[in-house]
């Protein structure tokens, strides 16, 4: 069944689905159950209450959906909004815009704000947006936190805080997907009223579980909110959480079993230290890129991701060669540029449960290949720039001190 | 992380989800992968054509939606119908009553044919409806073709027959969740326009991945059809089909290889002989049921269900203390009486991965668990007729001769 | 790979190896791990003070081996005597008949006690031997505590009895490969001087860990002992377990994981209860052979085995053929009669993580294989009486009430 | 149970136990089965066929025994020798030190060829000891393919070659662990007597399996042998062998089917593949450790090792601390210094189912820790070197091409 072997690992820098660690694994490598019995209620229950930390609310209310991040966002979307609604949102890569694409099937009224793709998300016309809206008839702002395609993370903050100038009351609805539990997010303090991540992201399980969060606001939309859904119902959920039974279908057990062990794993690591985990990765990555004199997708510092950056390739190399050339050589995985940059950049997945001599291993192949396809860098350059800045600050591992 | 810890087995006997065997839980026993790397696509392409085997479908178009039976319900409906189209649809018992509301809440006109529970649809409402609809309004009939809660098999041939009868135009949409792998089922020789599956029924699977099948009259339908969908549409899928890619968002690797040994089993055994050795544990079931004296759910033999036996308890026992004893004394599983028939059955799952010895196992439990709650059963008596029937027809493991 | 495959679980009912449990397995599914780190030394220490508890000792000295129980018993003896040693040993079934032989192999004088095979150790011979033996010639004595062949138990308590009668210092050395974890076995109060099991019993582990234990006279004989060892030396050992780095040799790492799981869940339950279980499930089916019409090949009540039950059969019926016909009909492994039972007798192991539904499915399927090969049982009158006796004493589940 | 959680992969480069490769993984995570079905002996008697294969042997006689690699040297000892037989042997690091402890225990004769620990066996003392023993008073020669403690691998061709040469009877014992399936080795070619490695080294599976290959010439010899052995006596083995049964006690299950997964693995990739990617990977390690201005503990280049490299650090650094800072900080296990060299080197492991990225991690985790401890390493250095050569002679994996 293994069509593709290859000896050793895979190197899976992909930024998503990303490796699950050896312990999640284990949690679900399991029989089914019976859902129906006391003991998965008794289970969910706890992981409802422990998934909101990772959103940073107290007072958002989480579900546990059988989907990926596209159905997250059509809950997220559905349960909040009717047809005909005004939504803002902003184009500046490719999962913006299939999130785009989907507000336009879903009949809202999508007003597009687009940047050049390794920008971010152009506040200044959501600031105009905003001040020239006093009839309030935009009922939502839609935007991805960390665009996964270019490598850009938004500043969430400052939404929010034109928002509050603006007493605008604008729900936030906010693609957390490769953010959520790998960067700083904080769904109460940022007054986001849907948040929204896939299991196949930072938290390294497998793909199929989309986890949204509601805040009050949210819920209280959710009430009056015309567009039509049945299967991402968040009613059908609020339902049976107050049966005490939690699901309106089949969950699947290993993935509960899974995200309990994922979020022990957070837990025992601490979630500041996953996040600055991440902030290491980053940096290590964005230095070996300037080392080897390429140029990150991302156009500003103040949008550096941390969970994926986009490296810029000269423009006699096709991105999509060294992709290729990666896995069929190497056994490692990067991320193919998408639409407006394929061919123009790759990508180097870093978030999840990964250290940093996965990714200087990683770093190391990418240098290799360069050369194969012709890049004249020098090998162990970017490998020393993050070995360098890396020697410098990654902490003793807790346990083993 | 095991709260519930019993000593031995968990004998697991709701009508899903199902024992996964061992074959399965270790090929899903993995890392997650890069999906756009060329593998990925090609263990789909081959799990796209195998699938259409156990629908028994050459023409059919299949789709391994990451969902559960209620999103495969809905894609089933959402692709193929606009809101405002009349359907036919039959309540027979929780599951379709669930399908019902679903319908109702995707705006559909549905005309419901009820019957009591235990009782099949009634198709002889179906052909006067069909007779007096010579102007074709009634675009789909909704038929679930074997209902969970009440143990009752449909008939499906009739059904095609009475379409064929009047010339009808309908679409045939069908819930095989569970009854395709387990019973007879023929896709196109029934011409069924949608059928669909769910992962944790009797492919015995976990749960995650709903299993559609349409006919080129359904693809047909859904260019027109205006029912508003994103995550659910078919079309989305068709274009990476034709790109070679396959997916529109991420599919779970885990189900993939799981869903490869599943069908690896299965082909190995032999999909009739599987078909066979349901209608054995089936028969083997109900032998049981009218040696205790007690009464199947089920009103007729034609409606009888080789996957699930609802069984029907004396009025002065609630069906509810017998799950809950089963559970907590026996470690065994049973499924739950729903809605109308709460308190008054309990179930006994007989789908998927099993064996005759499983079965004797679980019903010797429930001899005892009657007698536990009062019921004069003389205990060895089901196993006794189970084992009578089973020693005549069990035939030898073809691999082991 | 699986060459036999065969639709629903394999019944496993030989006496080991045995059922493993799930949270074992998934303990077990792991990646290498450097021994010398300081994780592993961690774990070993726990490990050893917790198999302690096992065998009833606090005053013993534990080696988990790399090996099967036949090296533990190499193991036993080649650390605690000297070639040429007198050991009094008693032969009543194909296992004490291959430690014999090894007995014999390893250049000790052997004095073999013999009884019929269905028979315990003759208790009385010992008695004379140990009141004509005042010059103490006799060194050992060493005895199977459960014959796995014949599902004899000995007493161990009257074995100390005679030797404190005489005050003889003959080291005491057991065999308690299908006892320990699953009879009463009580080490320090019966003053045993090496006990021995193998992880694939009792314990329901994989194969490959030998555990034995040694009293502190035991340790002082292994200082004199001259037969000659290495890997089997627990000097080897003991001079690891003083540096905290505990393992002479590399161990396997998967094994120290699943024993730790292993014992949690026997923790979880209770030794006492555990031992209870085996009681249980011990007379269960020996009430269904009795209902059967067939004998038990152990000759008196004082000896029956609570881990395996050795069934005769019919001088007109083979047991081969009823074990072939387990497997290749109802996928159920039974245990064949060894040796002078060859053919005359089937054994049934009930012993390890075990519940009573999984045994009165096996039950089931023995009543049908003795139909199917001429024996004239009735159907369902073994599981009956094994059932009726399970209904009135399996308890509530700890963790479920 | 996971003591000392850390984030991302653990990164194991000690020269044993070894990464364990997903599919090997996989293919042991399921419970026990019966060993005396006809599953088990007929999946045995293909791997004692396979198993010749990574021997490069068609006339010897495997031995898959349940023991580690000192069980598999006691094997190899006492079924081909008796007390007081001369054995010629090679001291030259702490496993062959180990091996000579054992022989000496094992009552042999033993004289002790010596070097200096980082040079290979002294085979011109060789020489001079067969050319003066005409009386043949010599009865084994016993040599370590490859000394693990100092990464020196001995030349066995030119030990054949002079047995040849002075026609000379004697045994040729080979300890084959750090070698066999990772280097070349050739049973046949050059006359090994007996060969041996352990499952948890090359052949990247846990510990608990030694692997014996004994030649029709040892197997002649152990007839005579007078060495007390029952354990680990080949004629036990052969017994069931003839019977068809192989097993003279319970294998692990789990084991034989990991080593089926694990040869599969091997032979897709090629025996001589696997060598050649040794090859690479030694030659990449030495690379980088000349980068960083080390020593190779390895004298001359003749015994330089393709599966483990011993690192030798300046006088005022200490080796242990490099391998405690390693596994503390980045997650890395890397191989102490043993004895003679303790606190002298640390050693990296480089066998096994690893590929160049792995590696190349580890050499970056390696600089960065050479830093912590003072020693004034270049970053990237040693990455470089070795990618510069990984570069040009890494081939594409051929089921990606």
């Amino acid at each position: 069944m293994d069509y593709v072997y290859g000896p050793g690992r895979n190197h899976l820098f992909v930024p998503g689905p990303v490796n699950i660690p050896e312990p999640v694994i284990r949690a679900m490598n399991r029989n089914n159950e019976d859902y129906r019995s006391p003991a998965v209620p008794a289970l969910t229950k706890i992981l409802l209450e422990d998934i909101k930390k990772i959103f940073k609310t107290t007072s958002g209310t989480p579900f546990l959906i059988p989907t990926t991040g596209t159905g997250a966002w059509e809950s997220a979307l559905t349960n909040t909004l009717s047809p005909g609604d005004r939504i803002v949102t902003f184009l500046i890569g490719q999962f913006s815009l299939l999130w785009i694409d989907q507000q336009r099937r879903l009949k809202f009224d999508v007003d597009v704000v687009e940047s050049e793709w390794g920008e971010g998300a152009n506040l200044s016309v959501l600031a105009s947006k905003l001040s020239s809206d006093g009839a309030h008839t935009i009922k939502a702002i839609c935007i991805v936190h960390n665009e996964t395609a270019t490598g850009v993370t938004n500043n969430l903050a400052t939404v929010r805080k034109l928002l509050d100038e603006f007493s605008h009351p604008a729900l936030l609805l906010v693609d957390g997907v490769s953010s959520i539990c790998a960067l700083d997010f904080r769904m109460d303090e940022w007054g986001v009223d849907v948040a929204l991540t896939g299991s196949q992201k930072a938290l390294s399980l497998p793909t199929g579980m989309g986890i949204v969060c509601a805040s009050p606001k949210a819920l209280e939309a959710s009430k009056t909110a015309t567009s039509v859904r049945v299967f991402f119902d968040w009613n059908d959920y609020l339902k049976f959480y107050k049966l005490g039974t939690y699901w309106p279908y089949t969950p699947s057990i290993q993935l509960l079993y899974g995200l309990r062990a994922a979020l022990d794993l957070i837990f025992e690591e601490g979630l500041d230290n996953v996040i600055a985990r991440h902030t290491r990765l980053g940096k290590g990555t964005r230095l070996a890129v300037e080392a080897w004199g390429l140029k990150n997708c991302t156009q500003k510092e103040e949008w550096f991701s941390n969970t994926v950056t986009a490296v810029v390739v000269p423009p006699y190399i096709d991105s999509t060669e060294i992709v290729r050339r990666a896995w069929k050589r190497y056994n490692l995985s990067l991320g193919l540029g998408l639409n407006k940059v394929a061919g123009k950049v790759f990508r180097i997945g870093h978030l999840g449960n990964l250290n940093e001599l996965q990714l200087l291993g990683c770093l190391s192949g990418v240098e290799m290949i360069l050369k194969d396809v012709g890049f004249p860098v020098k090998l162990g350059s970017g490998v020393a720039a993050a070995a360098a800045y890396f020697q410098n600050t990654v902490p003793l591992i807790p346990s083993r001190i």
